[in-house]
C-alpha cells in the first residue's frame, strides 16, 4: 500500500488556523502549518534540520518559525534566515515547504512534487457558490483505518441499512440493489454509485429536517473523487411527487462532503461538512445536523475500525489474510481499487519529482 | 510454541450464555458464540467472510447471526443464508464452524478437525455426579503468561509455600519434597505430582472451612491432564487420624479444578471451580471459598506475568535467553514438557484434519 | 549504538538504599539492589536462575535475598545457599553480581567485568569535600531519550538561552558562541564546553539565589566526564568586579552534576545534584533550588524526549533519517560522539571480560 502524493489533501478550515503553530501529520509526514503575521498560511516539514526536534515545539516570530532547541529560524519557503551563535547561514539549512491553498474556508495541502501542484484540481462543487444553498463546515473524524477502506464505505451505499438504522438507511434499503458507473470529473476519474429506494418511510435525518410524514422516494448517490473525497448526494420527496432523477433539487437535498487525509497506513482523517438547499437560514439547524451526523459517522468508525484491527489481526497469522468474498455491492470498491492502482502507477512512472 | 488443536477446551459455564453474542479468543482464533432460540449453543469464527468485521458486532437473529455492515447471515453450521441486495447466495460464503458440547455446566469447544471431535474425550469426575459432594462453578482468571508456564505451576505443589503462604500453603511444607508420576486417563496422559505434609499446623484455607484447631496430616495431589486441565486434590484430616493415602474422603477434602484455555501465546484463561465433600450445605461458603481462592489465584497469575515478562524481555537480548535451572521439584513440569512435545508431534503428523 | 560497560554508573542515593529490595534496570540489565542486615549494598542480577523470576519479587532474608516462587536464596556473591527441597545446591545455580560502591552518599555500580573494576575510576569533585562548600543530593529525572543525547545536551551551553529562558539561560546570551576543548581528568576524556557572557541581566536562577540587581557577568563551564558524568560549573558576578576566569570562586558559583544512567537504547536516567559556595547555611534554599532544577530539567526532558520521537520516526521512513545538520555550536557533541566510539572500541578489542 501506498500514498498518492500528486493530490490536494484536506487539512482542516480555514477558521482553525491563527495565528499559532498548528501541527498535521498527513501521509506519513508530520508538518507545521501556521498563518504568519501577514495572514498567509504556510506549511512546512515539522523537523527542525539540526537535532530534528519538532519546529512546531519552537515559536512563531513574524512570518518565521523558530525552533525551540537553539533557535534556527526558518521562513514559509522553507529556507533558514537565522542560526544564533554563527553569522552565516548554510545553504544546505532548509526544511522542505509545501503548497497550501484555502478555498471556501477549506485548507488544501498539496502532498506531492510542488513543481506538479495544480490549483485547478482543488474540489469544487457549484453549490458552494449558490446563495440557495448553505454550506456548513463540520468537523473532523480520526478513523484508525487505512484511508482505502474509508473511500470504500464511500462507494458503498447498502451499508447505510445496516450500519445506521436510525439516521441515513432503514429496513426499506435492505435489499435494494446498487447501480455503479465511473465518470471523469475535473480532479480525475469519479466512482458513481447511487440506488433510489421509492415509496418508502422516511429515514431518521428526513423525519427531522425534511418534515415528511408520509412515503418518499428517497436517493443515495456517491461520488467517489479518486482518491479522497467523497461527495454524497443525498434527499426525499414526497412519493406523490414522482420526482424523476434530474430534478432533485425539488426535494429536499443534501451534499455531505468528506475529504479523506490519509494519516499513516492504519489512520485516516475524515474532514467532513454539508451543502443543503432547505432550512438555509434555520437558527440551530446545522448544530442539529452536525449532532446527527456525528451519530452516523462514529458508527461508520466504530465499524472501520473494527474491519481494520480485524484484517491486521488475520494477516498477523501464518498463511496470512484469506481473500475477501467479494458480492453484488462490491462493484464500487472494486472499481476505487483499480483506479488507485492506476494513479500510483501513473505516480511511480513519474517519479518522485 | 504451537497450540495442541485437537482437544476440547473450556469457554465458560453454561450460566454464561444467553441469547446473545459473545465472543472469546481462543488458540489465537476469534469465536462467536450463541445461543440461538433453540437453546442450543453455537460457536463460529468471528469474522465474517466479505469485509471481516467480527459478526459479533451484528445482531442475533434466530438461530443465525447477521453482519453488522451489509447483513450477511450466517447458520450455526457456518453457513450464508442471506446476502442483502442480491437473491443467489455464493456457495463459498460461509465461516468456520465449531463443535461446542456442555456437561456439568461446562462449555467445551473442540478447536482442532471437527471430524476427529470426540465427546468421549469430555473431562468427568465421578465426584461431579455424586450427590455427597457439592459443585460450585467459579471464575475466569486472565492470565498474561503461556499456557504451558500455567500448566507447569499447576505441576508443581513446591509453590505453594512461597506463593500462597497465608491461603493453600505454609512453612511446614518449605521441604517437604515432592512425588511425581505418569498415568494414562480416559482424555489422555496425566501427570501426577504430589505430597503429604504430616503433622504440621493447618493452611489458611482449611483452618477456615475445616475447623480444625490442633495438628493435621495435609495431602496436594495434583493431575495435570495434559494438554489443558489440572484437578487439584487436596484435603487435611487430624493428624491422630493417620489417614491411609486410598481414605481421603474420610478428611476435608476439595476438588479444585483449573481448565486452561490459551488465549494466545502470551496469554491463558484459567477457568476455576471446585467440588467439596464438606459443608456442602451451608449458606455462604461457596463465596468464601470463591474469595480465598481468588487471593491465591492472584497470588498465581502475578507470580506467572512477571516471569513472562522476564523471559520475553531476556529472550529478546543477544544471545537469547539462558537455559532454565532445572532441581528436583521439576520432575513434573518436565514430564508435561515432554507430554506436549508427544501430542504437538501426533497432530502434525495426523495433519491439519 | 551500544553501552560503554567498563565504567561506574549512578544508582542512586546512598539514603534511598534501606533494608529493602530496590530495583533498577541499567544498560538493559535488571538489576536488584539490597542493603544487608550487616549494612553492606550488594547488587545482584534481578532473575532466579530457575523460573527467571524478579528476586526482587521475592524476599530479603539477612543478607542474603529468597525468591518468592519456590524459595532459592542467593548471597550477595551471587551464590545460591539453599534450595527447598533438597539438600544439594547446584554448582551452576548463581546469578551474576556487581561490584556497588559508596562514596559520598553516591551509589556507584560497575556494569563491566568486575575484574576491571577500578575504584580509582569513581567520580570525585574536590569540592564535596570542602566544608566552605555545601554538597546537596537532589532527585532522579527517567528521561525517554538516549543517553548520547542527554550527554549531547550536558556538551552544549548555547541551548539554555532557548530551552531554559526562565531559570538558566535568557535573550543576552542568544548569540555568544561557545567554545570548546578537551582535556584529560582521573576517569577519562573531558569534553569542556564554555561561555562568558558579560555584562547582562542576570538570568533567573541568579536573580533568585545570588541577589544580583545589576548586571553580572556569567559563565557556564560544562565537563562532560565520558561518557555519563556532567559536571557544570556556572555562576556570577557582579560586572564591576570584572572577574577573570580563574577567580571564579569569588563569584556565586554552583556546580550541577548530572550522573547519567543508561535504562535502555532509548532510556535514561539522569541522578542530579549541586554544591554551592553561597547560602551554605540558609534554610529552605536547597528545596527551592530543587525546585527550579526541576523546572529547567523539566524542561530539556520535553525535548529530548521530542527529539528521540522524532529521530525513532524518522528513521522508520523508507530510506532512514536524514543526516542532522551540523552548526558552529555541535563541536562539544561532536567530540563526544567521538569519544563514545573510542571507548567503545577500546572495550570491544579487550573482549567481554
Amino acid at each position: 500500500m501506498s500514498f498518492i502524493r500528486d493530490c490536494w489533501y484536506c487539512a482542516g478550515w480555514s477558521a482553525g488556523f491563527g495565528q499559532a503553530l498548528e501541527t498535521r501529520r498527513m501521509l506519513g509526514e508530520d508538518l507545521v502549518l501556521f498563518r504568519g503575521e501577514d495572514g498567509r498560511l504556510r506549511a512546512l516539514e515539522d523537523t527542525c534540520p539540526h537535532r530534528f526536534l519538532p519546529l512546531s515545539m519552537g515559536r512563531l516570530v513574524g512570518n518565521t518559525v523558530q525552533c525551540g532547541y537553539h533557535g534556527m529560524t526558518f521562513d514559509g519557503s522553507g529556507a533558514c534566515v537565522r542560526v544564533p551563535g554563527q553569522t552565516n547561514v548554510p545553504a544546505s539549512a532548509r526544511v522542505r515547504s509545501y503548497p497550501v491553498e484555502e478555498r471556501s474556508g477549506i485548507v488544501w495541502v498539496w502532498m506531492g512534487d510542488p513543481a506538479r501542484a495544480d490549483t485547478a484540481k482543488i474540489f469544487d462543487l457549484p453549490e458552494m457558490h449558490d446563495p440557495a444553498w448553505a454550506m456548513h463546515h463540520g468537523d473532523a473524524l480520526d478513523i484508525r483505518a487505512n484511508y482505502m477502506a474509508v473511500a470504500e464505505n464511500l462507494c458503498d451505499p447498502a451499508h447505510v441499512s445496516f450500519v445506521h438504522p436510525t439516521t441515513l438507511g432503514n429496513a426499506a434499503s435492505e435489499d435494494v440493489p446498487v447501480e455503479t458507473r465511473r465518470e471523469q470529473g475535473p480532479t480525475g476519474e469519479v466512482i458513481v454509485t447511487w440506488r433510489w429506494i421509492r415509496d418508502g418511510e422516511p429515514i431518521g435525518f428526513f423525519k427531522r429536517f425534511g418534515g415528511f410524514t408520509g412515503h418518499v422516494d428517497r436517493w443515495h448517490y456517491y461520488y467517489m473523487h479518486c482518491p479522497n473525497i467523497a461527495a454524497i448526494d443525498f434527499g426525499s420527496a414526497p412519493t406523490e411527487a414522482a420526482l424523476p432523477e434530474g430534478e432533485r433539487n425539488r426535494g429536499v437535498r443534501i451534499w455531505a462532503l468528506h475529504f479523506l487525509t490519509p494519516v499513516d497506513a492504519d489512520r485516516t482523517v475524515d474532514y467532513w461538512m454539508h451543502i443543503r438547499n432547505a432550512a438555509t437560514d434555520v437558527a440551530g439547524v446545522e448544530e442539529q445536523m452536525d449532532a446527527m451526523f456525528r451519530t452516523a459517522f462514529d458508527e461508520d468508525k466504530e465499524i472501520l475500525e473494527a474491519v481494520q484491527a480485524r484484517e491486521t489481526a488475520l494477516a498477523a497469522r501464518p498463511g496470512g489474510a484469506p481473500r475477501p468474498l467479494r458480492i453484488a455491492i462490491d462493484l464500487g470498491p472494486n472499481l476505487y481499487r483499480k483506479a488507485i492502482d492506476r494513479l500510483a502507477a501513473a505516480e511511480a512512472a513519474a517519479g518522485p519529482g
